[in-house]
C-alpha cells in the first residue's frame, strides 16, 4: 500500500487508506496530510465551493495532537491522522449545523451524531463543514443560501446532490473522505457526477442519531471517498447498532476490507432492462465496457426483466416526499419565505398526497422488496445499473428558479436509477467508470441483497484493481 | 367462589371464573354449561342476534371430551370446559370468518389466530361465531348483511360496536366470555352499552396474528365478560409476546388475578374535566356515585385538566381512518357495491386526509403520550372516565342510511371518550355502574399507564366487590 506514496510528496493525491497507511508507517504525518489538503482547498475551493466552514487552526492542532500521540506510542485507530470533512447536517454538540439552510443558520445542536463520534474515535481529523442542498432536498447541488457547489470536472456542471460538497471535495482532493446522506440518491449522485466512490448502505445499517432527518424511513448515512477500499474502511467505522437510534439494525458488521479479494468468479451480475430505458448511447457504451471489466474478473453477467420496478418507482416517490413535507410542515406554515423558492416548489406536491397512498406505499414495501429480490436476484448476486441514464447537466439547465416547469422533468430523471434502492432499502454503491461526451464522469451502481455491503464493495474494488478512473484528477482543479 | 353456584342450577348465570371453578370442583360438567348456554341462546338469540353461526353439535362434542378428560384426571387449563364464542374476525384455519361482511362471506383463512389457539389450549369450548360491525368499522352494532345486533336491555337500542355480538351475548348469558377487538372503542362501547366488563389492553399487549386488521397501529385484542375477574382470567390466557406477531410486546405478563385484592388504599384516581364536557346529568350522577365506591375502597379521587386531550382527539381521528381506508382501497375500487352504504360513507373521508397529517399524527404519538401521562397521571395511578357522555341511542336514531348527515355527529360522539385511549395506546377497561334514564347500562372507564392492566383490573374488581350491576339480568332477555 505505502509504495503508492508519491515521491514528489503530493499527499493529497493519496486515497484514504493510502493516507492512513502513510501515517501509520511514519511516511507522512497527520500535519503533512492536513497541510496538503489545506493547500488544495486554498487553491481551488474558491471555484468549487465545497466547504462552507473551514476549521483550519483546529485541524492543524488536532493533527499535531495526532502526531504526538503516534510519537508517544499510543494505539492508532483505523483513521488516525486522516483529514475528513462532513456534510452540514451531522451534528456536533455546540457547533452550528445549518443543514444548508437559512432557517437553521444559527442552529447549534446539543448532541453529537453517533457517526461523528465514531469517526473521531477512529482518529480522523475534522477539517470543517460541507456545502449541501438545502435540507438535503435536491439532486443537483444548487444552494440558494450558500452558493451552488461546482463540479471539479466542469465548473458549469452540477456536482449532484444533496451531498454536493462531499462529492466535489473528495474529487478535488480537499480531504480523503466525507459522509453523505442518501434519501433518494444523495450519496450516489454526487459520487457519480464528481467521479468518486460512494455507498448507500442497507436501510438501518448505520445509526442516524444526531443527523438531520429528511425522511424517517428512507434516510441513510454513508461515505464518499476515492475508492471502494476507502469506503470499506469508513463504513466499518460507522456501521453497527446504536442504542441511541432504535431503528438501527442489530445485524453484525463484517470486516468489509477483508472481503476485498479481487475475485469475482461465480458472482452473477444482473443487468435489468428497466434501468436502461432511454439511456444515452454514450452512457450505455461506458456501462457495457464496465461490465466487461467485471466479466474479466470472473463475474457472469446476464440481462433480465424486473417488472416490479414500475411499482417501486411509483411508491418510491411517495414516501420520502410525504415525510419531508411532514418534517417541514411547521416552518412551511410560518417561515416559508426563508426557504429557497425551488425548495418550496419541490416540497409543495408532498402536501397533496393522500394518506392512504402513503400507507399503501409503506405497507407494500416488504412484499415489493421480496418481489424485486425474486425477480432480479433470484439468479444474481449483484445488480449493475448506470447511476444516471443521461450526461451530467449544467447548473443553469437544472435551475428551477429560472424555469420550474421546463427543468422539473430533468430533476426527476436524475433520481430514476437511484431512488428505487431507497424504497427497496438495498445497499448500493456508485463507482466511476469513464466519461460522458462532455468529459464528465459516468458512474456504475452495484446493488445487492439487504446487508450485503461486503459483496457490493468487493465487486467495486475488483473493478478498481483493473481501472484507474478513480485515480484521475478532475480537469477543472488540476 | 363455588358457593355462588345457584341451587336452582341456572348455570348460565355464573360468571366465567365461577363456571370454571364449578367444572374444576365437579359441581357442574362442561356439558351442563354448554347446555345452559344453548338454552339461553335458543330462548333469546332470535331477538338479540348475537350469533351468526352456532356450532351446537361441535360444542357438545367438545364438552363431552372435556368432561372425559377431567374424569381421566388430565390436567385442567384455566378455562377448562367453559363455553366462549368469538367475534367473526378471529381466524380458525378452514372456518369461514366473514368479518361481518358480504365481501368475505366465503373467506376461510388458512391460519388460526394465536389468541384462538391459546383459548383452545386453556380448555375453553367454542360455541360459534358472533355478529359484529362490518369489518369492525362502526360503533353502534348495525350490520347490513347479518342484521343488526340488539341490546339485551332494550331491543330497540344499540349494543355498541364493533364487538356487538360479544357484548350482547355476554350480557344475555349466551356464553361466559368473548373476544372483542378495539380500534376506537369496539370493546369498551359494547361492554358499556350492554352492561358487561371489557378491557382494551395496552397497544401491543396481545398478539394480532390471525386477526382481521382494521388499523395496523390502533387495533387491539381484548376480552369481554361479566366481571373484572373474568377479564383477568381471559387476559392472562391471551396476553404475551407472539413470534408470529412481531408488533406484540415482550413485556412480561403478570398474574392478573393475583392482583385482585380489593384494596384501593393509596390509589390516586384522576377525573379529567375534558372527558365530562357536555355529559348528560344522569350520566354524571351515576359516574359520581361510582367514584364514591372507589373512595370507599380507599382511593383518593381528584379532578384535573389535561389540555393535551384536544390534540389526542384530533390525531386519534386521523390514524385509524387512514389505515382503514388503505386496507380497503382495493375493494373500494372494485367491489364498492358489496359494502353497506353506511360503511362506504364512513370510510370515504379517510381517502381525503393528506399524508403529512397522518405522518404528523403518528410521529406525535410518543410525545403526546408522554404529555398525557405527565398531565393526567403525574399525580394519579388511574384515570376515571364515563365511557359514554350520553345515554345509549336507539338503532333507528343512529342509522346512517336513513339520514347520514343528521346521524353522523351522534356516531362521532359515541367514541369521544374511547378513541383517545387508542391513540394513547393505554390500557382501559369499562365496567357497568348503573343505568341511564331509559334503564340501559352506564359504563365507567378506568385507564392507567402502559402495561398497567393489573392496576386497572384491580380497581374494577374492587368496585365490583361492593356493587352488583354486573350481576343484573338484562330486562329484555330475562
Amino acid at each position: 500500500m505505502t509504495d503508492a506514496l508519491p515521491a514528489g510528496g503530493d499527499l493529497a493525491a493519496l486515497s484514504l487508506t493510502e493516507a492512513a497507511a502513510a501515517v501509520a508507517a511514519g511516511e507522512a504525518t497527520a500535519t503533512d496530510l492536513v497541510r496538503a489538503c489545506l493547500a488544495r482547498i486554498d487553491a481551488h475551493d474558491g471555484a468549487v465551493n465545497a466547504l462552507i466552514r473551514l476549521d483550519r487552526d483546529e485541524a492543524l492542532q488536532a493533527a499535531a495532537a495526532a502526531d504526538q500521540a503516534r510519537a508517544a506510542g499510543a494505539p492508532l485507530g483505523p483513521l488516525h491522522g486522516v483529514p475528513l470533512a462532513q456534510k452540514d447536517m451531522y451534528y456536533r454538540a455546540g457547533r452550528v449545523s445549518s443543514c444548508g439552510s437559512a432557517i437553521r443558520r444559527e442552529f447549534a445542536p446539543a448532541v453529537t451524531a453517533t457517526v461523528i463520534g465514531r469517526l473521531d474515535a477512529a482518529g480522523s481529523i475534522d477539517l470543517g463543514t460541507l456545502n449541501m442542498a438545502e435540507f438535503a432536498f435536491n439532486p443537483t447541488g444548487h444552494n440558494h443560501h450558500r452558493g451552488d457547489c461546482h463540479n471539479p470536472w466542469d465548473l458549469a456542471r452540477c456536482t449532484g446532490g444533496s451531498s454536493s460538497g462531499s462529492g466535489a471535495g473528495v474529487a478535488a482532493r480537499f480531504f480523503y473522505g466525507a459522509l453523505g446522506s442518501d434519501t433518494g440518491g444523495s450519496i450516489r449522485l454526487p459520487a457519480t457526477m464528481c467521479g468518486v466512490t460512494g455507498i448507500k448502505p442497507t436501510q438501518t445499517r448505520v445509526s442516524r442519531f444526531g443527523v438531520m432527518p429528511l425522511s424517517f424511513t428512507c434516510d441513510n448515512v454513508g461515505p464518499l471517498a476515492r475508492t471502494a477500499r476507502d469506503c470499506a474502511r469508513l463504513l466499518g467505522v460507522i456501521a453497527g447498532h446504536d442504542p441511541k437510534d432504535p431503528t438501527s439494525a442489530r445485524e453484525p458488521v463484517p470486516d468489509y476490507e477483508a472481503a476485498l479479494d479481487g475475485d469475482l468468479r461465480g458472482q452473477r451480475v444482473a443487468v435489468v432492462d428497466w434501468f436502461l430505458e432511454g439511456a444515452e448511447p454514450a452512457i450505455l457504451h461506458v456501462f457495457e465496457r464496465a461490465l466487461q471489466v467485471l466479466r474479466d474478473r470472473g463475474a457472469e453477467v446476464h440481462r433480465l426483466d424486473a417488472p416490479v420496478l414500475d411499482a417501486v418507482a411509483t411508491y418510491g416517490g411517495v414516501i420520502s416526499r410525504v415525510e419531508a413535507a411532514t418534517i417541514h410542515a411547521e416552518w412551511m406554515r410560518g417561515r416559508v419565505a426563508e426557504y429557497a423558492p425551488h425548495f418550496v416548489g419541490r416540497l409543495y406536491p408532498g402536501y397533496a398526497i393522500p394518506a392512504h397512498a402513503y400507507v399503501e406505499a409503506l405497507s407494500r414495501r416488504g412484499p415489493v422488496l421480496r418481489e424485486f429480490v425474486a425477480q432480479a436476484m433470484g439468479h444474481a448476486d449483484l445488480v449493475a445499473v448506470p447511476t444516471l441514464r443521461a450526461h451530467v447537466p449544467t447548473l443553469a439547465e437544472t435551475d428551477l428558479e429560472t424555469d420550474f416547469a421546463a427543468h422539473w422533468d430533468r430533476h426527476m430523471a436524475l433520481t430514476a436509477n437511484t431512488r428505487p434502492f431507497n424504497y427497496l432499502g438495498l445497499p448500493a454503491a456508485s463507482i466511476p467508470i469513464g466519461f460522458d461526451d462532455n468529459g464528465v464522469p459516468v458512474g456504475l451502481t452495484l446493488a445487492a441483497r439487504p446487508f450485503a455491503e461486503a459483496r457490493v464493495l468487493r465487486a467495486a474494488d475488483a473493478y478498481q484493481r483493473d481501472t484507474d478512473w478513480h485515480r484521475r484528477m478532475p480537469t477543472a482543479v488540476a
